[in-house]
């Protein structure tokens, strides 16, 4: 076991995994600020939670700061990095090459995290053979091929709710262990797959939470 | 203040109104499958959380469950669905035309909860006219007085980062108190505004962390 990385992982639930990922954006801008420590207080403050779970959640890591410096943000940052699977390159393919699949494909931060996208497929002739800057559309039913060619780690799911569940099999099958699923359908998947749905409405509810 | 409706409602965090919209979508669940009442193990299990958060989540809208029966899904159901503000209409502007914008305007999701997308705007003389399904691109110039005569309440950012925070600006000058940010660019808004960052990155990250 590398020291800061406990043989369990797995058990981090998906809350700490998402302040992760705050903190991580945080540490990144500090770094480019020039910063060279960070004091949890100031971390938990931008990040929106109180300073006891930023060193809760660290700790779960190993031992980042010293009492009265704070953390070295050269040393946390490519720490956090690594937690999260950001420094190394996941290889990608869209599933659905609609307006949403359009638009991650044109997202920035996906490839500077180390998300490439290799390979966009659909069923319609009519989108089939586009060209997306560098890559074609491909049929759906290359799917297999392609992911084993290419040796692709993630799917993402665009295609509309009806299609989702049969896409995801066929991810599985094909080898693909991760899935982010776009689609509005709960989707069933063996136990050694990682699934994330995003649900594009969740976030809308905590404005109209906010709002009310 | 009404039975189950604390008075300081905006101390609850972010990752409760995150867990309530998990359960929303459990008990409509349950619903439609005709079931009446949920155990806290129940709902926990299928939440991906604990029993005893569960029950800490929902003993800060009042007392719903009793030991032994669980919670009754038709009257637990409308207490979230009125706690998310779900059980009105917000009416919604999107700012900026392009394929983010045009996947959210296809999302059914939206209108099921009560988002209904009033207006599209954008700049681009190219898009400005486009027929969406019964509404037309307007001005980017008309903002004010669109959002003002539609009486919008909320504003979706969808442009590129470097049009967002003029754009949010426009929308807080044009009396919109919640925007949702797609745009990836840390956006300033004065402390009445509510304001959501939608990173869709954050997703992929927990599932890298889940694959590494």
């Amino acid at each position: 076991v590398s020291p800061g990385i406990p043989a369990e992982e797995t058990r981090i639930s998906d809350s700490t995994v998402r302040r992760l990922s705050g903190y991580y954006r945080i540490l990144e801008e500090l770094q480019e600020q020039g910063e060279t420590t960070v004091s949890s207080y100031e971390l938990a403050r931008r990040a929106g939670v109180t300073p006891a779970q930023v060193r809760k959640d660290l700790s779960f890591f190993g031992h980042f700061g010293k009492r009265g410096t704070g953390y070295a943000v050269r040393q946390l940052f490519p720490k956090i990095q690594s937690i999260l699977g950001l420094d190394r390159r996941w290889r990608v393919c869209l599933v659905g090459a609609g307006n949403l699949a359009h638009a991650l494909f044109a997202y920035k931060e996906f490839a500077r995290e180390g998300f490439e996208i290799h390979a966009v497929l659909d069923n319609d002739p009519e989108k089939i053979g586009q060209g997306w800057s560098g890559l074609t559309v491909e049929p759906y039913e290359t799917l297999a091929r392609v992911v084993r060619e290419r040796k692709l780690d993630i799917g993402i799911i665009t295609t509309p709710a009806s299609a989702a569940q049969e896409v995801a099999d066929r991810l599985v099958a094909a080898g693909i262990h991760g899935i982010l699923n776009f689609a509005p359908r709960k989707l069933f998947v063996a136990p050694q797959v990682n699934l994330r749905n995003v649900n594009l409405a969740i976030e809308l509810e905590s404005l109209s939470f906010a709002l009310k």
